[in-house]
């Protein structure tokens, strides 16, 4: 059987992906991670998104824990008080999305670091924070609907809508900082395994 | 600055993925996009998962609520009763987690179609599934631990620990399934953010 | 064996339950419920809250859907966009909660209507609010910290810290609500268990 | 204005919770409360349950991680491996909810000390605990359905539909719990107040 529409469509996507994620900036993984190994031993990492983007920061928090760190995602139950030393991690591809802004707003006023996880390192959400990584995919300047772009861009099929490409794109470089993180902490899977959960 | 740790993991996993989705039966492709479709106008589409699987089910769930359909996540707050007709969409790589195994066999007592989206359609769930989408990822054959088999194997540094590479090939391929459904119902980018949440 | 300290407790708690809802105010409560009724077939109910009170509204909503409204929770994975003449039910003690505050001006931005759950009706969420039903439980006023009133006020053993008081009455007040929906609406038990979920 | 509907259905609810409440057992209560001390310094506790019943689970979980608490609730983003030795709180009114019951009997297979609460001891979930609380408010034997047991017992206004009583009692009585935490551990308002989520 030749292959056909899902299939074919699904290895577009990995390639806009692959091509996306070769502009990332190693020198912004890098203010990533240490902010992430700062927190050993002395402080609390918090993850905090809206929609897609706020399950990209569960799936890379629910792993984080697995490697050994103290992990929690604003609005969970069992979420306690971010204090002055914590980092948040604030993903939004427009970096305009109003939640996480205000989470991050009251980080900063608390005395946390926070690293934006963005389309855009000039958006709102980019601009406060202490340390930005930048992942494409919102094809369209801030304050501007996405499809409205994309019309004007005459992109008429939408493969990637709203804010798809930069969701796929951080899941994946999100992993790719657990497996730098496995490898920095000499960690093996089977220390992984033995803290993934037992009754889910 | 030449490419270190971080972007050029990101790539290997990103080549990992498109390696792993160009096996993929677009047969079985069909058979869920059937199963979606289905739904329109007289039923409801379920979705569940444990862990990483759950949260790649809620960025599906999601996508199919801005598409238009009648879409719910197991477990959440509103998710009302799964009536005989429904479908249910249960993710799980190695196809033995307890959830949703559960989930399906009590999805199948009531009557509706099970589709599962796993990487061994003989497993547990894949046995009981009315529809199976198979998605690479987990290594190793059921039963036995990842880690493991990974060690016979001889896989030493895990750049893909546990299930991350079925999830990050799961939530690819079903994004695809999300633009061939844009695609087969006529919808455009406006169409999803006109439903896509106001406040969040 | 005579009663000691938790069941005790209960009593007491039950007790300072009974008499905080014996304020509430019935023309208030007219509002919460015509405002619910008026979107039967033609709007949706959007509830939110942070942490327990967040708890509360997601206790309600389950019984809105089960009494067959059409409900969400914001920030759930299914969560469709708000739009005009659709009603918010906001809780917050306080009534100081930043996030129920923020998508509380959002929602009314976009033309719906707000209801305020709260212990102090000329709070910044009571202000924006269309409608208010006042539930007492929050001894201290706006900006001022809980223990420190409490400490004033000379209470130094607290049976009901922080907001307790005040959610408790609320999943009460909110049931009674229910109860008085299922009478409206001409409801049975039967018509309730027949959309209670049937996977979970 | 002569109290009419709510606030009246209101105040009968807290009149049923205090009378299920006076029938609490304060040995089963003993029996909680030193499971839960047990924890402190060496384990984690669990806590599960399906649908209302599990908003009061996390409402319970969210006060014991204010007092000091390991605490996770199942099915959450960084809830971790459960160990032999740690505690699993399972709520279900019928005690014959699957998904309780299925984590419970997993717990109980790693090692775990199983706290059932609900209203009937001899059901499944309570046979197969090591300790029960029993929470009256299911008037239905089990197997049965609770409308087929009304209607026999020609209660025709439901004014405590599906598992409500039992919800708001375990509501209570958990924070009963709490009070008597606070009370054995010394802890102040403030204490509670100072791991009080900041950013929500």
């Amino acid at each position: 059987m030749p292959p056909t529409g899902v299939a074919e469509k699904a290895l577009r996507l990995t390639e806009m992906i692959r091509e996306n994620l070769s502009k990332v900036d190693e020198g912004e993984l890098d203010g990533l991670i240490r902010a992430l190994l700062r927190t050993i031993g002395s402080g609390k990492i918090f993850v905090v998104g809206a929609g897609r983007s706020g399950l990209v920061g569960r799936a890379f928090a629910m792993r984080l824990m697995h490697v050994g760190f103290s992990v929690y995602v604003v609005g969970e139950t069992v979420t306690p008080a971010l204090k002055p030393g914590d980092v948040l991690i604030a993903i939004s591809g427009s970096g305009e999305t109003r939640y996480p802004i205000t989470i991050a707003q009251e980080a900063k006023k608390i005395g946390a670091l926070v690293v934006a996880v963005t389309s855009f390192p000039n958006s709102t959400l980019g601009s406060l924070a202490d340390a930005v990584v930048t992942i494409g995919g919102r094809v369209v300047p801030r304050g501007q609907k996405d499809y409205e772009a994309r019309q004007i861009m005459g992109i008429h099929e939408p493969l990637t809508p709203l804010g798809t490409l930069f969701e796929l794109s951080a899941m994946v470089l999100l992993d790719a900082v657990i497996a730098e993180m496995v490898h920095l902490l000499g960690k093996s899977e089977e220390d992984l395994a033995n803290r993934h959960a037992t009754v889910e």
